[in-house]
């Protein structure tokens, strides 16, 4: 870690500062400038509090050198992690493909959406039973029932579930359930980050809309140093000035997430873009990009008979979907 | 509302469509293009879930004329809220200042920056009991007793007190809490806000990090919704391309949501800039675009051996805000 | 396009803006509501000037329905565009790979660059003569002398060459330049746009970091409406608030482009991240995503004595990329 | 300047890279860690290229801690510049309103708007004749015809005038006009601002869309450094995700670029809202912020026959605008 000191600072503020970081156990190095005095911290800086050490009227910035995040970086734990899921792999060279329906409706659509997608080659089955939506107006999902729907897709499928929670009153609800998702708004709800912490469910946790990596990381190390290791990360596209796509998925995420941390990195084309004419291309560059799984929204659209498409893939788009990313898999691979 | 036709959509499909928006009771006025056919939809459209709209494979776009927020709209409630904080008013003319520590500490801490600001010109104390760190080794917070240290510098000082919740489990413990505030981290955990709409508490919801007004509103929303109407709007910076502040503080947010909505509007420039030298401009600005209320950050600092200035404001640099603010109070209400 | 009057529109208001309308040759189709009026205008609205409409007093707010481009866009010309560049084609399925060293530096240096990119699988050559720097105390490029050395590795190379124009008034020097770049800081340089709109050099313009999609196809527009229609697209990247990475690599734009427009489109992974090891997935994502082409930056560094390694791309880490891209582009081609 | 190593640098590439700093007349301080190696740079490093230094492969990152701009710089120059315009001073307390119409249109027009807006309180007319537009269809300004209409306005009222220019070739058009103005879209037009750096006009530079305050100053640089330090910064407004507001004002650039520069700073509160209502409170916030100007669009609208109102102020919104900022600026003087 680096302290650039004020130009104005006096000898004895500058020698209790000193004191105070060798009292953390730190080294300290001094370079001295005409402007500005540089103090280069050497020794375990992870629990530093950055926010109070900026905030002394002697100090002009500080930068760290090492990543504040310990669990899930990459330095101290080379080797990928392979999470498991149900008896599924992912990570460390295995890929999933997650799909299924944005919100569970009924019975007969999330068994039908669950059997197309497990033919056409998801292996993992998602469904949201509790949404979080922009008006309390919308629809909201239909909570325990949705879930008890997913219970016996799976049943039915034997593919393994992934959901949202969005309360942790709602945790015992989610046993069956394999993967828990911690959406996007609730990506810095660091005590229901903190509850997960405490189980051994794997969590899929993904960026928020205004969320950088290092954050992202920082959420993550919420859930592991309570104890949990079983985190997947999810890129699902973050908020900018361009209105063509309702985000703007950040695919370097992927190798740059690969690169600081061992966790695997799922995509989500379907959130991330809003468009499903987009969803198959992007998909395809998130597999290019090194991406460990993908999240595809699919969907056997009641509306069908009023109009015969969706923003969603049908189980048809699906199919293609997933043979070319079969193929790109292939080709990263030779 | 209107909806926006493909261009390649079949009678069969239209006359559909026309016939659901007509069950929801709507009026549809149709305009005929060559490229595109367009549909005015008249009437309550508050309900209809714009993005199943959206999905359908016939619709180019749709666009909300009237907003999606009921309850906070200017349009239905031309007058504007007052709302009653412990007897004070903000809101329509009434102006208050919040101030106080980012994290209650102790207990000589509190009070003696409840009393400095109270002496400056505060009327309103804040302090943070559950603090909402990005990472999970910094302070999080003394919890249940900083809640207490709290309710006893309420009883000196008889200041209201405004604090933030992070669960709502913790709710009881804020019983002699004056407003209880959401943080912008939470601006979008909707469970949290369903369950605030059933208090009556008042409740300050601070703009997220990457929301839009409308977004606000539309959370704002949900407590509302439930029955409570003590809801104050605050904007405490967005997150932009811009380094050399912590946040941008979008100071237009506040005549927009003045013309947006009925509910009072009160800026945090401490949070927004990160920067102590910005946060009295900023104050200054802000009381001049009309807000009804200010949140500004004063510490007197522990570390005050070590060094003496922070990037909170000291009780004598808030003395000196408050002052100015008084004046450009003056010299719009003149 | 549409227009929504304001609740408080006088009859006489809305007859006279309707009448200005019709003299434009529109057709205007009315929908009244309780709160708002909407016009369905109807006909070529191209030319409608929307700033000017906006701003009337009775207008609420104005959406195009139809696309503002005429030319680039795909509506009115429904096959993609193949341009020729020194014999080669790009677009409608031809690939192109774009590389060399970002600035010009000396004879040895683009001629060995231009040997190695081009034995490892390019066939543009691309080099900077006129550098944009944010500094006025960074290296502005070799000029004149740069073009000169670029026309050489063309000679020895038969390679054809792209390289960036920042003032029209060094077109002449550009007579032996296949493709002229505009750069992301000139993407909306109007006067610079008009006058390569009267050449007929194939122009390749690149998005700037604050522009969406549809300001980068009206830029195109300012290039093709002067009747010069050789144009190719390039993302390279948009600002937002992550920091890790230089600019957010924004791939959807892929896709979304080839939706809206005929015009091929090129992805500049380099600039985009900034990141030697974010290059090589990058360029594999862009492949997948159906880009027409790559710009890569590769660098013989001259630092090499000093250090062996670059942010630029060897030559030996460029082949691996071309390799792995020709391998994605048969994924894709099956 | 800091440069941060990686961790398998060898003794070897660091000796280099150091004798190559010594080479460049600066000082080199060493802090040791266990993941990496701390250089502290002393010395002028103004004209140290970072972005060559940051593609060393030894090199993990670097921060500079002197800013990177010299002339435009507060700490070698610690009084307000103050800049003469046609008789009248901005900076260092004196305060411009600028106003005027954002195109010039006809005699009639600018006329009557020059001296509605004179007699309100403004001392600069402003106009455009020269007109970046997004869309070629659009209007593009009068041209020189704009200039010599403004140039009869300045006889008639005695105001000095402020016009963009976007072409350098246009330079002599300029010469009656007082302040020429660099627009936003082309400050990073490296090669126009060298041209103005040539000459002794007063240049009012416009922050781009997607510039940090860093590069805004860099830009100032381009100018300055050619020896013409009568510059004047201008905050519009930035991209942002918000879509109520045309861009988001960045109110906090100003007591941020006091600090960090001597240039007087304006603001322009039209175009960084596009909303008629929301120029008031911006233009008084921004007064409260401390700006040395404002500039504000006024417009004597020739569709007040179709329509009695417009996005920008009519005078008669001009005079009230005027009265109120007068009395900020009184209440922050006192």
């Amino acid at each position: 870690m680096i302290a650039v000191l004020k130009q104005n600072t006096s000898k004895e503020q500058r020698e209790n500062l000193i004191a105070w970081f060798r009292s953390m156990g730190l080294q300290v190095h001094i370079s001295e400038g005409d402007y500005h005095t540089i103090l280069g911290l050497i020794g375990d800086t992870t629990k530093v509090d950055i926010g109070l050490l900026e905030s002394l009227s002697i100090i002009d910035s500080v930068k760290r050198i090492s990543e504040p995040f310990k669990n899930a970086n990459r330095k101290f734990h080379t080797e990928d992690s392979v999470i498991d899921v149900g008896g599924l792999k992912i990570g460390g060279g295995n890929f999933q493909i997650i799909a299924g329906p944005c919100s569970v409706e009924n019975h007969d659509q999330i068994l039908e959406v669950a059997e197309r997608v497990k033919a056409g080659g998801a292996t993992i089955l998602r469904g949201g039973a509790f949404k979080p939506r922009t008006s309390p107006y919308d629809f909201q999902g239909l909570k325990a029932t949705g879930i008890e729907l997913l219970l016996e897709a799976k049943k039915v499928t034997g593919m393994p579930l992934i959901s949202e929670i969005m309360n942790i009153r709602d945790l015992d609800l989610f046993e069956g359930v394999d993967i828990i998702q911690v959406g996007a708004r609730n990506m810095q709800n660091f005590d229901l980050l903190k509850e997960l912490g405490k189980t051994d469910k794997t969590i899929l946790i993904k960026r928020g809309l205004a969320n950088n990596l290092k954050e992202l990381l920082m959420s993550t190390e919420y859930i592991m140093a309570g104890g949990n290791e079983n985190v997947i990360l999810c890129e699902r596209g973050i908020r900018t000035f361009e209105t063509y796509t309702r985000n703007t998925l950040d695919l370097s995420a992927v190798p740059m997430l690969h690169e600081l941390s061992h966790l695997p990195v799922v995509v989500d084309p379907s959130h991330a873009t809003g468009i499903s004419k987009l969803v198959e291309p992007m998909a395809m560059a998130a597999a290019a990009a090194g991406a460990d799984g993908l999240m595809i929204e699919v969907h056997n659209n009641p509306e069908k008979a009023l109009c015969d498409g969706a923003q969603s893939l049908t189980p048809d788009q699906f199919d293609v979907l997933a043979r070319k990313v079969r193929r790109i898999r292939e080709a990263i691979a030779e």
